[in-house]
């Protein structure tokens, strides 16, 4: 009987085979969801964004350049300062030290579109050049900055974050008035090539 | 003949499993174009944006934040309102009534960016917090309003919407003047995890 | 002892199918990085921006829509620009001629975000509606002028470009004083549908 086991588990992985990958017949075409998520690479940074305010010029790391008809561009507006676009080059650090080391610049914007709460949408990279990460990681994502954590996507990167994917949740770790505000970052990365 | 037949049928799945699967040559990343296209999930909603033209305050759901050199931030500028940034909060709902109770908030911007033609630069959230979707959908991309629907990309997504990607193609559903626009959004995702 | 070939073979199978690709234990879900990275289409363009510069409105192709507190929307601000917002509807040509006839048209905007040097944030989509292509490219990411060579993520396409992702390398081809900039986009695409 063994030869026929062995026709038989063939036959029994060629309809496997079949199933699983040469399906002839169209289908959804669905990712599946491993359970659960397991990041290929997961780090922690923080970002520090000092908002210019018309008198902290040297050390400003952001500026507000858009505002609604009802505001000005060296005083975030009011209404939840719905309208306001806010340019940043913030240091990037691997501790919620302003002061530490930068191994990075978070570069992009965020404009608060919402009258009612604060909440921002945000289009940013992080910019690597340094020995140990060297590449960008690119975001994009509604930010409803009054949530303890808010999930933004990872919707690119280039060099050694060539062509990721992800999530990075934000979390605002601190802030001074409406000058200072330092993030806490926690990217998540699914996709690694 | 069956041990042959065994050994045959073995030796034929060892060739399509290397052939298909344990190829040691490099070959491009060519990501398989299923015929034809299945989105696993499908969604359609529509959004209401109505634009601050100075006097409808309570209502306004969008405002112009930016405008080119020859413009101002309450009326749409001239030349197809290139350079116009606009900055919105609109009600997402199932069908296209402005006062039905709205399942989440469409979140973002938008660029006028031609001179001749009405068209412009997308980069916005859709926000689900109810039983039914919670969680986030990052769209980007090129809305060319003349067409009658125009496709912008899915570029990631958060909670229920975690890491997806697709299409979503928009129809301007209705106008008023140049304040209201209804915009009826059909979602088609090709990556669900 | 053919039979038993035939059995021992379906059974490495078996085990090499089962390790491959029906793992039933939870693993990081880790794309395989092909060695090397081929593209699975690779496109190469050149963009022209012509800013706006108060005196040049016919030909302008781009404006300055956002400016820092010490700007104005005329002349591009000082500190490397910071805070300058620019819109664009840029010709796309095969070769390095501005004249040459346009294939596609590069849409979007630019944020100078740095000080101290040249950098931008960019939003923007090349968008195709000729014989050779049809759909649209999305592109986003930090652009640090300054380099010779700039690598920026594509994060989707509709059409002929549906749903792909890859990188593109920007290169400074040319520019006359701060009005005229070509660009050259080596795009390489590794998702395509």
């Amino acid at each position: 009987m063994e030869p026929n086991k062995g026709l038989v588990s063939a036959l029994f992985l060629f309809f496997l085979l079949n199933a699983t990958i040469a399906s002839p017949t169209p289908k959804p075409h669905i990712k599946p969801r491993p359970p659960p998520h397991h990041p290929c690479r997961h780090l922690t940074f923080y970002f520090h964004d000092i908002i210019f305010n018309g008198k902290n010029s040297k050390n400003a790391t952001a500026a507000i350049v858009g505002s609604p008809p009802w505001g000005n561009r060296t005083i975030l507006a009011g209404q939840s300062h719905f309208g306001n676009i806010v340019v940043f080059d913030d240091p990037i650090t691997l501790d919620n030290n302003l002061h530490s080391a930068p191994v990075g610049r978070a570069q992009g914007f965020y404009i608060y579109d919402r009258k009612d709460i604060f909440t921002a949408w945000l289009g940013f990279s992080f910019v690597f050049n340094s020995t140990q990460h060297r590449g960008s990681i690119n975001f994009a994502g509604a930010d409803p900055l009054m949530n303890k954590t808010r999930d933004v996507s990872v919707i690119g990167g280039t060099g050694d974050f060539f062509m990721t994917r992800g999530v990075a949740t934000l979390e605002t770790d601190a802030f001074e008035g409406e000058v200072y505000f330092r993030l806490r970052v926690d990217i998540k990365l699914y996709e690694c090539w």
